[in-house]
This record gives structure tokens, sequence and C-alpha cells, in this order.
């Protein structure tokens, strides 16, 4: 076996949610020998059926509780609003010392509310690896999903450090490049440059779609400006409700700022401003060129 | 020659605009044998010579009159926005039987404009072939760029039935599918499926990077959905401003629905409709399906 010369990361690993992230990540763990054993444990039957016969685990449970008993790693991956809830639910198995870490796209709320539900000793690490895809599923799941990719560990005053360094070590293995942040600073920066093109697609793929009325056949000459957005619109709408209920503040504060860029426009057009108009575009544009 | 043995659809053809529709056009035109000679017409010496250098063109001229001259096809290939000005300094040189089609995504306020701008016997046929890339200019010209994709033929009450089966042969060349529309019904139609995704992309990238006063690394976090829109939103300045200025009526419409949509999801969100949010992010991922 390829990972038996090095001593394991971990011993046993239970993995809340086999869906794209905690499914990929688990492939992570086996493939680079990290771990000995891993726990799927999840709500529906049929997805962990999925994952125990693709490999992805060994054994699975619907119960979150006997699923983490012996884990010195808990992995949860699901939608962010019920993050709570399943580690209320998993906490009676957890002991001290184990290492609890999420993998949300939203941290200052999870920061605040899984801590105070943890059993004395185990340590919360609140992490956010930055991959995905419009899939879903433990069948969506590969091991190369977060190569090269950013991971935001979002620590807090009394994070443990050791725990922190193996959390950041797992995800380094995944091929990840691993950031500290404050977790604010965090939700500020991802409702710029994630949740708000989240909302702004379905928002205009909703509008564009509305606009049949004109048109029955009117989406038989989408181009491809619009075949991006409806992929971006076809993300989990149970992971997106989330993000945006758990990090609404700043997602308020981005959706009125578009508001404002969309009003802007409007008026340079109403008042036939081209001038005006042309350098809005131009600003754009040149936007692409300073991230490349 | 390849094209030798059948009778070229027509002799001389002039394109004005030999950009990346004008230009790729002029390449389908050579390789299928459609003409036998094409003249190239700018504004820019530097895009020209480069055109004829890549055997784009057979020769090429600053004078849209001269250039016209002996042309029994006149392909006007540039922003909508200057399409009647260069249709006007370009009449002279036009004799009777001469079609004259543009290539603009606009089609209402052409229909108006170029007719009453053409000498008696100049026949227009107002035409859409829905293809592009973010890259402009004769370089990034290619004749495979209109393969599969969609031509719309927008006639008015006495376009010429003859010029017209000319140019639906033209595009046909190119690989298109052709349909013909009615102007406006072709307006309201692309300002839903494709002028508002390129402002509301436009909007997005500015409203993205002006969030940088949060953090001035923030675009070094951005993630998939946003790196879609700058894409989009790196299409020419001038082509879109152009196109916004002609189709403003539909695009102010199609602005205001989307506005709509953006603060619905707004009240839902400050009111904590988890439930109704979710049901409208589900209707856009439902959209996807119905268009593939």
């Amino acid at each position: 076996m390829e990972g038996s010369a090095k001593r394991p990361l971990f011993g046993k690993a239970a993995i809340i949610g086999v869906g794209l992230i905690g499914g990929s990540l688990a492939l992570v763990m086996k493939k680079r020998g990290l771990v000995e054993r891993i726990t799927g444990i999840g709500r529906g039957m049929e997805n962990l059926e999925t994952a125990l016969s693709l490999g992805i685990v060994d054994d699975i449970t619907q119960d979150p509780a006997a699923g983490v008993e012996g884990a010195d790693l808990v992995v949860v991956a699901v939608p962010v609003q019920t993050t709570a809830d399943v580690v209320k639910r998993a906490a009676p198995g957890m002991g001290p010392g184990t290492i609890v870490t999420d993998v949300g796209s939203v941290k200052g709320a999870i920061a605040d509310q899984v801590p105070p539900l943890l059993p004395d000793g185990a340590l919360f690490v609140p992490a956010h690896p930055v991959a995905g895809t419009e899939k879903s599923g433990a069948e969506a799941a590969f091991p190369e999903l977060f190569e090269g990719r950013l991971c935001v560990i979002t620590p807090v005053e009394d994070t443990d450090r050791g725990a922190l360094e193996k959390v950041k070590k797992l995800w380094q293995e995944a091929g990840m490049r691993v950031v500290e942040m404050d977790p604010l600073h965090h939700d500020r920066i991802f409702s710029a440059v994630s949740h708000l093109p989240h909302v702004a697609a379905y928002c205009l793929v909703n509008t564009v779609a509305g606009a049949r009325d004109a048109d029955p056949h009117l989406l038989d000459y989408s181009a491809g400006g619009f075949r991006d957005f409806t992929r971006i619109a076809s993300s989990p709408p149970e992971m997106w409700t989330g993000i945006c209920a758990l990090n609404s503040r700043f997602i308020l504060e981005m959706i009125e700022r578009y508001e404002e860029s969309l009003s802007k426009v409007k008026e340079l057009l109403e008042k036939g401003d081209l001038a005006g108009l042309r350098e809005e575009f131009e600003r754009a544009r040149a936007v692409k060129d300073s991230i490349t």
C-alpha cells in the first residue's frame, strides 16, 4: 500500500455529508494515505450507498453521534444552514481531542454557532475550501477537485493551534493553497467575489426566462453570454439559500451596490450619455486584466 | 482551385470593418469559393494591413466609396451605431443591384436608418449572425466562427427577395442556421437573451471590483462564477455601447425587470423567507434543463 510507509495524519475520520466536497476530500485522504478508515454520515441512504459502493468511504450511517464515535477528525460538509444542527446531533459521539472542521462558504455565523455545541476538549477549526462545480452528490466527487485552489481557514481567539495545523496539512495534501483570515473579513470578501455573482446569475436567468411572454421560443436564441449564467444558476439551491441566509448582511449590502451600478447604466442610457456608458464598460473590461 | 468548378455567388465583395465578424466571413467566402475578390475597408490602417497580410482580403482602402465600387456585395461589419454613417459614406460607390447587408445585433434602428441612405436600385438585407467571442480585430478572425450557430435575417416590406436569398445562402455556406424574423421582434428577444446579460456582467464586475475598498487583494479570491462574468465583461465596449444606444427601449425594460428580480430576492432575504428564496433559485436552476 502506497501510504503504509508513513504514519497517517488521522486514525478514523468521519465525514458528515458525503457530497461533492465531502466525497472529494474522502478520496484525497484515501489516495494520499492520510487516514486509516472513513465513516460516511448523511441523511439520504441512497447517496451513502453510492459513496460506499464507489469506495469513497468504508462504512456508512445515518446516525451522526454513532458515526463520529472514535473519530480523530470530523468533517462537516453539509449546507451551511444545517451545520449547527448536525454538529449538535453529532456532539454526543465526540471525545476530548476530536478535531471538528467544516467546509462552509460562510464563516462568521459558523464560528459563533459551532463552538458552544461541542463537548469539552473537542477542537473546532473553521475552514472554507474554495472549490466546487455545479454538480452535487457523492457521484460527482473526484480527488483533483481542490488542486491549485485556495482554502481559507478562519481561526478565532481560542482555536487550537495544533488542530489548525493538522487541518491545514489536510488541505495542503489536497493540493490547496491555505491562507488564514478573520471570519468576518472572509464573509465580506466572499459576499463580493462569490455570493453576489450567484445571486445575480439566479436573478438574471429568472428575468430572461420571464421574458418568454414576448416569445415562447425566446430561449432558443440564447447565445454564449446567457449560457454562462445558466451554468452558474444551476448551482444547488439549498446550498445557496443557506449561504444567503447566514451571510445576509454583507450580501444585502452587495446587492444594493449592484443595484446602484445598474441604476447608473440605466440613467446614462436614458440620458443618451454614450461616452459615460462606454466608460462604465471600459472600466469593467479592465478588471479582467487585473486578475489574470 | 477548389472553388473554380462552380460559379461563385458573388464577383467582388467589399467588407467594411474587417474585424472578428467581417474577417471571419471573408475567410469563409474565400474557403468556399463564394467570391472572386474581396476588398477590405476600414478606419485603421494597421488592422487593414494585418487583414491583407493574413490573406483575409485581397486589397484594402480607408475610402468606403472607392472600396465598394464594382462590388456585388457590401457587408457592413462595424459597431451598430456607426453603420448609418459608414453606409452614407459608401453609398456614392454603389450601383443598381448592389446587395448591402450588415451583421449588427440591433435590427429595428438599422432597418429604419439604412434604406434611405442607399442609391436607387441598391438592395438592403439586414442580418444578424449570432456569433462572436470576446476577442476583436482581423487577427481574431477564423472561418469556423459561425458553424452551427444561428443567423437572423430581418426583412422589411420592400426587401428584395432575390437579394435575401443570396445573403441567406452566404450564411448557410458559413455553417449557420438562418431564420427570418420581424426586426422589432428580434430586438426584443435579443434584449433579453444577449443585451441584458452583457449589461448585467459589466455592472457586476464593476460592483465586485468596487468592493476592493474592503480589501485591496479582494480579486485574488475570485472563484469560478465571477471569472465567467469577467469573460463576458471583456467584450468590446464600443460595440456594446452602440447596441445599448440603438436598442435602449427594450434594454431599459429588461434592466427594470432585472431590478425587480433582485429587489424580490432582497426582500425575501430581509424577511428571512428562506423557502421563498429557495423557490427563486430552484426556478432559475430549472431553466437550464429547458434549453439543453
